[in-house]
């Protein structure tokens, strides 16, 4: 839903991102203005600045599904399922998926790579991070059934997820096989939130 | 030591960054223009890019050190301590010494402000705990004693320093007794860093 008033909504939104990631990729993320890309998406400036608040995020606009996602794994999990266990299963889903958000996605790659050549955008792929660590930390703060360092714990749960994604996106760029990768993915994982569960439990 | 070229070594460095925070605190981050910091520190703006390579750096001088300690932490263990434990050891050390990188000194909480008032500030601050991590991954990885995912390691590492670290300043911010959040801070280092021990040797 778009921010400031309606200005064509959902659709709109992806329409202007995808028009824009073309031009990144095209072009590099630092070369092409906001006036191009509102040209070439046939829409106004205003618009574009009344569906993204920065410039960066016409780049990044599937970051924020991450929440959602996320928030959901948690507040829907099963009874005798852990909040970390429950985000677990879910990063595996989306490894199994080829989600974007795995970094496993074909169709993510040019992206990726104009992300990895613009320190502008990493420093707002940093940011959102911490976004999103800061909501999945609320979601815990606020459920009942969890019990513990919400703020910790939700960091911990980021740090594994965003490690194993970031080395899946970097041998995709190196040219890996995408099975090869997807089964180190997986194995990543597994480690990264075994240790996480049984350190938990312990 | 300075990155092109010595303009008078580590001295130079420390006295620009620390009329460059001094202008900070007082007039906030952005308000602050490269000319300004040169003229009040009594050198040229040259000499100034010698030393930082961004403004942000000017305010975010003490970071690097941490790469140095955490390296060291590493490096300087004994043969029966983890690289994990080494890590938590010299974090309890830097809260009791309420070192500035352990958000505990009283000193640091003008600049914590600023920095946290600065979304480019916080951009920088973002990329350097990523550039921390990418370190300690490496010192890890280097390691002879040390195996398993060091990528891995260190990201739950910086994971568990940060969150304890930013939480404190916060509460230093919010006017919280320093005793009280030093016990926090300490109680939430061994819950963090116990999770990591009790998880990576299960």
């Amino acid at each position: 839903m778009p921010k400031r008033g309606d200005r064509g909504g959902a659709k709109t939104r992806a329409h202007i991102a995808d028009v824009a990631t073309g031009l990144f990729v095209q072009r590099g993320f630092e070369d092409v203005t906001i006036a191009e890309i509102a040209a070439a998406a046939g829409v106004s400036k205003v618009t574009v600045f009344s569906h993204f608040d920065r410039k960066e995020d016409l780049a990044l606009d599937r970051l924020p599904d991450a929440v959602g996602i996320a928030r959901a794994a948690v507040r829907e999990r099963a009874d005798d399922v852990s909040a970390v266990d429950a985000i677990r299963r879910t990063a595996v889903a989306l490894a199994e998926q080829r989600h974007p958000l795995s970094g496993l996605s074909d169709d993510g790659d040019p992206l990726a790579r104009t992300v990895m050549e613009s320190p502008a955008l990493i420093a707002r792929l940093r940011v959102f991070e911490h976004e999103i660590e800061a909501e999945l930390a609320d979601e815990l703060e606020s459920d009942a059934r969890f019990s513990g360092d919400s703020a910790l714990v939700a960091a911990l749960v980021v740090a594994v997820y965003r490690t194993v994604t970031a080395e899946s996106v970097r041998r995709r760029l190196a040219g890996d096989e995408l099975a090869d990768v997807a089964a180190a993915h997986l194995r990543r994982l597994d480690f990264g939130f075994g240790v996480l569960s049984a350190g938990l439990s312990s």
